[in-house]
C-alpha cells in the first residue's frame, strides 16, 4: 500500500483536463463550440448596447497544410457590441471563472467559461496566442495573449493602443485552433440559421473555409426589451446566499433586511414571513444563529404567500419578433400556418422562466422539412442542436401531446419551435445542449406547444376542403368546353357557347367557401 | 447602454452556483450523488490499501422535523481504506479541485470534486460543518470544518488528535444535508446492489432512515490487481502537456527526452519519430520553438508505429470475479446461462481502455427481471443508473446487435452487464452518468456483448429441447399406466405389468440427449 499524491489544480487546469464536459471533445465538435461561444458573447454584447447586432464570422485554413481531416483553422468573430474596458480584456478571455455573467438576469452565457475555453483549446492544439481587439468608444485596444493554464491567469504578450477616428465600438477575436470543418459544416450553418431565427434583428455574415459567403439578413430593427438585474426571490434562496447578504448588506433589523434584499417583500409579507420562521422582526441580522439561518431558509420553502417572481429579468423574444424570424428563415408564405405564443412567466425552484412556442405547417414546410415533426429548440436565444432526445422539449413535443386531437398524423409536416428563457436554465451539462426535466418547465413547454397548435386542426381541415374544391373546379374546367362543343353540334350551332363566364361563376364560390371555413374555425378556436 | 460588472469567482463558488452539473440538482438526486461520491472515495481508498473493503453507510433523519418531503438527514460513511494524512484532510474535503485523482491510472473519481461537493451541498442546505475522522495507522485525527466558498478554502473549526490503540486505519465522514429519501430509496439500494456486483470482494452494510439493515456480503477475498501509474502515451499528448514536461523534466537531448517521458518509446522509435517530425534528435528540448512543438504534437497523430498503450494502468474486474459478483447479486443457479468476457485492451485518442461484458439468461433471470433486455452499466467499477438511453452502452446493446441471430426474441429474459475501464472515461458530464459515443468504445462494447452472447443460442435451443423432452416423458408417464391396465385387461391378467422400469428406460435418454446437444453447441461455438 502507498499513500497517493495530493495536489491542487487551477480551474483552467481542470477544464484543460476535462475539456469534453465544456463541449470540446474532438476537433469537429470543438470547432462548433468555439464558434458558438464567441458568437453568443458577441450577441450578448450587442444586446447590452441596445444596437441591432452586426456579426461577422470567418473561418479559414492556415496555408500549406497536409490534406488530413484535422487541420489548423483561423477563427475570427467581430461584433458591434459594447466592447470591453481594456483592464478586463486579459482576464475575460484568459482566465476561467472570470466574467460579467454572474448577475441575476437572463444572458446567453452563464458559466463565464465559453470564450476562455475557445482560447484554451486553440492554445493547447496550436500553441498560438489569441488576438483581441476592442473598444468601448474611445481608443482601440489590441491584446495578444495566452493562458497560463497552471495558474489560471492571462499572459499578455502584446498590448497596442490605437486611435479610433471612426468611433468604432465592438470586439473582434481571432484565434487559431485544431478543427475539423467538413464534419461539422452542416451543423454550423444550421446553428447560424437558427440563431437568425430567434435573433431576427441581427445581421450575420459568414465566410467559410472554402470561401463561400453566407448571409443571414435581419428582418427587423426592433429588439426585445433588455432584461434587468433583480433582487433574489426568497423562495430560491439558500443558506450560503443568505449568509453572504448578511455579511455584505446593512440593515437595522430583520424586517428591513427582508424588505431590502428580496424581491416582492413589503412590510406585511416581511412580518408574516418572520412570524412563520419564528424570528423577531426587530432583531439584528448579524445576530442570527446558524439554527435561525437554517430555519429562515426552510421557511421560505413553506411560506405560500410570496409574490410570483418578477419577470423583468427575463427577455422573451415576443410573438411578433419570433414570427418574423421564423417566417424569414423558413421562407414561409401566407398560405402556411404559423402561430406563435409567448406564455406568462412561471417559476421553478424560485427561478422565473418564460416559454415561447411556435407551430407551423403547410406546403412550404412539406417542401423543406418533409413529413413528421421537426423540432427547433432554444434556451435564452441559444439554439440547441445536440442530444435532442435527452431534453425536456423533445419529451413535451413527442410524448406529452396527443397529436391526433389536432388532426396531425405521421404524414403531416410540422415545425415546432420552443424557446425557454430564464435567469437559470436547468442545463444538465456545461456544454449547454439540453435541459433537465424540471416538472414545471415540462408542463409549461407542453402547454405552450398545445396553445400554438390549437389552430392546426382548423387549418388542416380547411386546406383539405380547399384542395377538394380545386379538384372539383379542375374537372369542370376540363369537361365544360367538351360539353359545350358537343351541345353546340347537337343544336346545329356553328360555334360552341363561351364557357369562361360559367367557369368563373363556379370558381367564384371558392373564396367564399374559404371565408366560411375560416369563420367556423374561429368559432371552434374561441370555444376551446 | 451600460458596461456590465466583471468579477472573478472561485471554483467552489462556480460549483455552488452550478451544482446541478455535478449531480446535486434537487434534494433526492443530491442524496444519491452524495452517497455515491463518498462510497466511491471509500472503495478507492480500500483498493489503494489492497484490503477487501468494509463499507458502512448510515442515513438517519435529524430528530423533530415536520413531515415534509425534504428533510435534513445525517449521512455517515466509514471505510477501512488507507486513511488520509492529517495535513491533507482539510483540503481534500473542503477545497474544490484538490485531490489525489490526477495521476494517469484508473480510478473511480476523476474530477477531484465529489467529496467536496457533498460537503458543500450539506453546508448550503443545513449550515452544518462536516466531521472527518481518519487515520493512516498512527494517531486518529478528527476534523470539524466547513468551506469558505468564496475563497475555495477549508475553514477548520476543530481538530482533535486521539490515540489509536487498536491501530484502526480508515476514514469516516459524517455530514448533514437536505435530502429526500423516499424518492431516491429504490435507486440508492439498486446502486449498492450493483456496486456489490462489480466489487464482489467488498462487504457493504447499510442502515437506512427507517432503521432497516441491508447487508451485501462479499463473495470472495480475491481482488483484481492494482492499476499502476504510467507515462503518457505519445499519441494522446497535446501541446500543453508537452510544454509542461519540457519545463519540469531534465534531458540532454530530444531523443532522450522522448524515451524518458513517454511510454513504449525506445531508441529506434524515438529516432524514427523525430525524423518524421523533422526534429534533430541531438537538440536540447529547451530550445524547441513554438512551431517545433506544434509539429511534434501533430506528428504524434501521424506516426503509425507507436506501441499500443500499456494497460497496466487499468484494473479490469476479470472474468472470474465478475462472474462471482453477478452470480451472487442475481442469485443465479447452475441452470442459468452466464458468460463473462474480458476483452483485450484497446485505445481511443491515445487512452487505453478495456471492456468487460456478461450476458445471462435462464429461469432465474425470467423470475427476477422478466422478459426483454435489462442493462447493467459500469464505468471504472461505478454503476451508472441514470440517463441509460443517452449512453453508448445502451446503443450497443439495443441498436448494434441483431438479437435474432442469437435466438433471442422479445420474450427472452436477458441480463447484459457491461463494464468499461479506462484512465479516462469519456463522460459527457461531471455528474458521471453516461459516456459519449467514441467510435472505438462503441465498437469494443458491441464486440464484448456479442462475444458473451455467443453461447446464448445453444443454451436457448438446449433448454427448449429439454423442455420438449420433459413434456414427452410427462405424456408417457400419464398414459403408460393406462395402456398397461388396458392391455392387462385385454390379455386377461389380474395385475397390470410394472411400468416403472419402462418409464425409467425412456427417461434415461434425457441426460444423454443433453450431453449430445452440449457437444453440438461446443462445435458450433468453436467453429464461429
Amino acid at each position: 500500500m502507498s499513500q497517493p499524491e495530493y495536489q491542487s489544480i487551477s480551474p483552467s487546469d481542470f477544464f484543460y483536463r476535462n475539456r469534453e464536459i465544456a463541449g470540446f471533445s474532438n476537433p469537429s465538435r470543438a470547432t462548433y463550440t468555439a464558434v458558438r461561444e464567441l458568437i453568443e458573447n458577441s450577441l450578448d454584447a450587442c444586446e447590452a448596447r441596445i444596437v441591432p447586432p452586426d456579426i461577422f464570422l470567418r473561418i479559414s485554413e492556415v496555408g500549406d497544410q497536409k490534406d488530413t481531416e484535422t487541420k489548423i483553422y483561423i477563427l475570427r468573430v467581430e461584433d458591434n457590441g459594447t466592447g470591453l474596458p481594456a483592464e478586463h480584456i486579459p482576464r475575460a478571455f484568459a482566465q476561467v471563472f472570470y466574467g460579467s455573467k454572474y448577475e441575476l438576469k437572463q444572458a446567453r452565457g452563464t458559466f463565464g467559461l465559453g470564450g476562455t475555453m475557445a482560447v484554451l483549446y486553440g492554445q493547447i492544439t496550436t500553441h498560438k496566442p489569441v488576438q483581441v481587439t476592442s473598444s468601448i468608444g474611445g481608443e482601440i485596444h489590441e491584446f495578444v495573449m495566452n493562458i497560463d493554464i497552471q495558474n489560471n491567469s492571462a499572459n499578455v504578450l502584446k498590448h497596442n493602443v490605437k486611435a479610433n477616428p471612426t468611433k468604432w465600438q465592438g470586439t473582434a477575436v481571432e484565434l487559431q485552433m485544431d478543427g475539423d470543418y467538413s464534419r461539422i459544416m452542416y451543423k454550423l450553418i444550421e446553428y447560424l440559421k437558427q440563431t437568425a431565427m430567434v435573433v431576427p434583428y441581427a445581421d450575420i455574415t459568414y465566410i467559410d473555409p472554402r470561401g463561400r459567403l453566407y448571409k443571414f439578413e435581419r428582418g427587423t430593427l426592433k429588439m426585445p426589451p433588455l432584461p434587468e438585474s433583480v433582487l433574489p426571490h426568497p423562495h430560491g434562496v439558500d443558506v450560503e446566499t443568505f449568509k453572504r447578504l448578511i455579511a455584505s448588506k446593512k440593515a437595522k433589523d430583520m424586517k428591513q433586511f427582508m424588505m431590502d434584499n428580496f424581491q416582492g417583500v413589503g412590510t406585511i409579507t416581511a412580518e408574516r414571513f418572520l412570524k412563520l420562521a419564528k424570528i423577531n422582526p426587530n432583531m439584528s441580522p448579524k445576530k442570527l444563529t446558524p439554527e435561525d439561518l437554517v430555519r429562515i431558509v426552510r421557511s421560505t420553502k413553506e411560506y405560500g404567500d410570496f409574490k410570483r417572481p418578477i419577470a423583468t429579468c427575463l427577455s422573451p423574444i415576443g410573438e411578433e419578433l419570433l414570427e418574423t424570424g421564423i417566417t424569414k428563415e423558413l421562407s414561409l408564405t401566407e398560405e402556411d400556418y404559423i402561430k406563435v405564443v409567448t406564455r406568462k412567466p412561471s417559476t421553478y425552484l424560485g427561478y422565473p422562466f418564460i416559454v415561447e412556442a411556435a407551430v407551423s405547417t403547410g406546403r412550404t414546410i412539406r417542401k423543406t422539412h418533409g413529413s413528421g415533426i421537426t423540432l427547433y429548440r432554444f434556451a435564452n436565444r441559444i439554439p440547441l442542436l445536440f442530444d435532442e432526445g435527452s431534453g425536456v422539449i423533445w419529451k413535451a413535443a413527442n410524448k406529452n401531446i396527443n397529436w391526433k386531437t389536432y388532426s396531425v398524423d405521421s404524414d403531416t409536416p410540422l415545425v415546432i419551435v420552443v424557446h425557454v428563457c430564464s435567469i437559470k436554465i436547468p442545463y444538465k451539462s456545461v456544454g449547454k445542449e439540453f435541459m433537465a426535466d424540471q416538472p414545471e418547465v415540462e408542463k409549461e413547454v407542453t402547454n405552450a406547444i398545445r396553445e400554438a397548435a390549437r389552430g392546426v386542426r382548423g387549418y388542416i381541415r380547411r386546406r383539405s376542403r380547399i384542395q377538394r374544391e380545386r379538384r372539383r373546379l379542375n374537372i369542370f374546367a376540363q369537361f365544360l368546353p367538351k360539353i359545350a362543343e358537343f351541345s353546340a353540334k347537337l343544336a346545329g350551332y356553328d360555334e360552341p357557347p363561351d364557357v369562361e363566364p360559367l367557369l368563373e361563376a363556379v370558381s367564384a364560390t371558392l373564396p367564399e367557401v374559404e371565408e366560411n371555413i375560416e369563420e367556423v374555425s374561429r368559432i371552434v378556436e374561441s370555444s376551446e
